[in-house]
């Protein structure tokens, strides 16, 4: 058994954690962190915990001693402040917040809006989207767990991009449930608000953008232009990301349909299906992507639960990878499909 | 023309006035005030409202001369502070804020948890549900505007309360949408929290209890004991109040029936259904009222529109009462059914 | 006062017709048609026009004699055999169904699959979208009312293509609630299936896609490329249409917003606004149209509420042009906001 | 390992049997029958299982030699033509339709009105509530599957019944996510007419009503009258049961929560909680039990996933009793939380 903990144990990313962990094989989940439940059973605080586990949360992670590694699922801008003391501990990190993710500490700059205050190991850290990474990832000490949006537009869009059939600048039309925004109360959230609607929000500013745009770009080997546009639309979980591009002379339905069959035939979360569902991935680490060819553009859609592939299931998923763990360990649950 | 106001013009019930007001054939709508909005065109902030109107928020009321009639829809323990100086002045005022619906100053203290500053106005305040108060509305100063949920029970109960047919305690599980919460966001409002759910929430110490006891006993003629247990559903328009009777010896079906069908067949805004439906009446000023017998229980069901009939229509609709205009005026206009 | 019918009362939009025929100011109501409620009140059918009418269905058109103008709301390919009898006996006619939509008769037996049997007719009818083709519509004998994502994305894209400032391919992600599919059940419309998802259906192979490149070819007076991607969201009533253009070098956001503000400054129903919102125009005859510039992208929105500005408002809309009316009788009334 | 077949595997029912047995740590899930679907490989039609199951729909459980159990997931009135010949094979079988659960049948016939063909082996027949009835069911060939509502219900009302502190009668104003009407389509169930709404039907004439007066009186030792209203809301899964008891004198809020935690206190899915929530219970085989007292009324609310708990998930935990596995085998899951 490893010995692991998670810091920021009451937000929706921690809350997802502490559901995969205390029922994964091979894990003692040993510490969840909260400032203001401090003391509490985590079962008073997660409802649904009830019957799994009498682990009660604390104030820092430091009171744990022997972790094996820790997931940082605070909010932006916290975790930096916290990753550098646990690494130069020995202790293996996934981070979840978006600190570690951009390599160029410009762009993160830019796009996050504030300095970046441990750019030594954001030089170490590794992208942790284990389809395309996945050697990396398993000789990590710190994995930045890529964002949601990004780990749902990124599988549908890799493939293409790589292949040389289309065009390199690519559309990015996503929809996202709401608990991707966090547990934190406001007014575009607030359910008279979204309840009944369909918001785009943050078009062309979205911190996902450049994650994209790295990602695929170190992947494919060239570099890619993404348009991306949010919307949130009413359901709690789930992603569903629409990308378009424009094909190459040459490029059919056949050989697009080719570059995706050979990249995810072997994997075990993604799945290439005739179409894509929100409904069959809900709950599950799974992520189904689908094609279309219409005319001279590719349709890519890529399909996730936002909480489990989008966050903290692929977080569960690098560590396996990192600690040497069955990558599926205590991810083999399907989506709810009804 | 008559010429009203609205103090409160940003929040649900405000914005909703501001929708039936502005097209309203018999009112100038000349004032809608906002604390943190004043000065800002109110199409900007209610974009719904873009070609209806040039009005621009004010701070405060007194700003515009020569007002008829001023609709205060801030929030409860603020209205008691704005309304006497309104009705000193001579000005006809629809309270939205509860702040003056219960005649017991002991009750309003109790259920609402703060000292009542307004004691001497309260007194003349009627209640205002037209269907069972229309006379004294006509003739009132001041009028207490009902709750949304109050509108919907008390609707379904009048007329088996008053008709002697059933005990004198019922039970009341309503269902209500997002809206009738207001426009602060909150963690039970939070889309994620009650997206996919529905939240029992002040189970036997909600404000309307007492209310609705009130309003029944002065229209019955007679006390009703009210268990009143409120549920959150995930729409954002709309309440359905499913109230249960027992049946007292010689009641059925047809004399229940004949109960409702006497007391509502004049009325022009509630309807005595076979099956009560929300989407009859979203975005209109109707409520739909149905029953059935089951056994020696007496089931009533009572649908509107919160906001609506709920709130600010049926302020409008006192409105015209209280200056002697068509009761319907500016209110024809039917639900959305689909 | 003009005397008007429903073919086709029963369904969606033969249902919203109602809603607002009822309440018109200048209108007779004068005949709905159901087969299967043939001698029903449509108000038993209809229950949210309780209070507002006593008409009773009637089987066949033929029934109800001097009717000044007929809706057809029947199914597509049902239609092209009741408009030639009424266009023939001088009723005037705005048809809801598609078959009037498409000029070239080549291009219509592609989409929709079987043959056109009204070729005549077809010929002289108008593609009624008062914003591009205002003085058409107010000669015409037969409309063919626009779809509704058809509506949502040519007024999103009707000022760009025509300012020559973008390319001419344009990609529309479309968000569509259900109650724009119909009123009769299928797997995909099942709430289970589609009410916490959101579901792509004919990629590239929806009959709008013809509608919107004819329409916005026609007004912008040169061929666009359109790839259209339908979506189901769970909400009832509302389309969101997500437009992308490549801009063309020396366009930027400047030009982008004065060639809307052009279009649509002095329009009653359509607004160029900051944010796109469904709510602000759910309920109404509305659309709100906003744009932002990204990178070389343009991204063009369109809010409408599919059965109002979508169907049947618009359908009134024309009804007013072709006979002399005010345009906005009938339809004076905002969207509900919240 | 056991061996199990499901009859009737693509219903929601059977959907989520697959879903579930096919992870169960000590079950070959060796057939699946379907008549539309036989020869069609399960992954395709149930997308969800993709990277699962290889196995592939047959036509008849008959093909599948050796079962030592049957789950029934066909239609009331159908199951009762398949039951007896397993049972008569020495196949254990647990039936989730309906067609075994109501002992009297006069009552079954009445209720579900057509006649029972196999009466003798409703004789034997045992009510799957293992809360309840767990070693009756241990030792039985057949178990009749509570049904979706019933499971609610029952769990919120049998130590409140039990316990002597209450009058023997009972209102039960239940709420039902839409998956528990099953997948195929009808009107009350089209989104457009369901997704933003809360319907009332079958009020007095569920065929659930008998079934909670039938298991809470053999459970309770007397008799107790239901009534009972389902109302659907707009969600897919999850049932809340919010159910009114008179209190008898000296019965107070103590008193009752000790009924409630005496009960359950040792039981791995049922957990007397503070709030009932459906989120917390949702996508797992837990039931949140919570009461509250108001004046002279009790309140007792039961929450579960009618897919799980109230359908699939229950059945399974009968087989865990029925062959002596873990009662918790396979199903120790959490609920989503969010």
């Amino acid at each position: 058994m490893v010995k692991v903990g998670v810091i920021g144990g009451t937000g929706y990313t921690g809350s997802e954690l502490s559901r995969i962990l205390c029922i994964h094989p091979d894990v003692e989940l040993a510490a969840l962190t909260s400032r203001q439940n401090g003391g509490r059973k985590v079962s008073e605080v997660h409802t649904f915990l009830k019957g799994y586990t009498d682990l009660v949360f604390t104030e820092s992670i430091s009171e744990t001693p022997d972790l094996d590694l820790v997931f940082v699922a605070t909010p932006r801008g916290v975790a930096m402040h916290e990753v550098p003391a646990l690494v130069d501990a020995g202790i293996k990190v996934v981070d979840l917040s978006g600190d570690y993710r951009l390599k160029d500490v410009g762009v993160y700059e830019e796009w996050y809006g504030h300095e970046h205050v441990d750019v030594d190991h954001l030089a170490d850290a590794v992208y942790g989207l284990p389809e395309l990474f996945r050697a990396d990832i398993a000789g990590a000490d710190l994995v930045a767990n890529p964002g949601c949006y990004a780990t749902a537009a990124i599988l549908a869009c890799a493939p293409l991009a790589k292949s040389g059939l289309a065009e390199d600048d690519v559309i990015i039309d996503a929809k996202s449930g709401t608990s991707g925004a966090g547990m934190v109360p406001s007014p575009r959230l607030h359910h008279p608000a979204c309840g009944e609607s369909i918001i785009p929000y943050s078009v062309g500013s979205h911190r996902h953008t450049p994650e994209i745009e790295m990602a695929v770009g170190m992947f494919a080997g060239n570099g890619m232009e993404v348009t991306f546009v949010p919307q949130l639309i009413p359901i709690v979980r789930g992603i569903l990301a629409t990308c378009y591009f424009r094909l190459k002379d040459g490029a059919d339905a056949d050989t697009v349909a080719e570059a995706y069959t050979a990249r995810y035939g072997g994997e075990p979360f993604v799945h290439y299906v005739e179409e894509p569902s929100i409904r069959a991935v809900v709950g599950s680490n799974h992520a189904h992507v689908a094609t279309a060819v219409v005319g001279r553009k590719a349709v890519a859609f890529g399909a996730i639960d936002n909480l489990v592939k989008g966050a903290s299931g692929q977080a569960v998923q690098c560590m396996n990878l990192m600690l040497g763990l069955d990558e599926t360990a205590g991810l083999g649950f399907p989506g709810l499909g009804v």
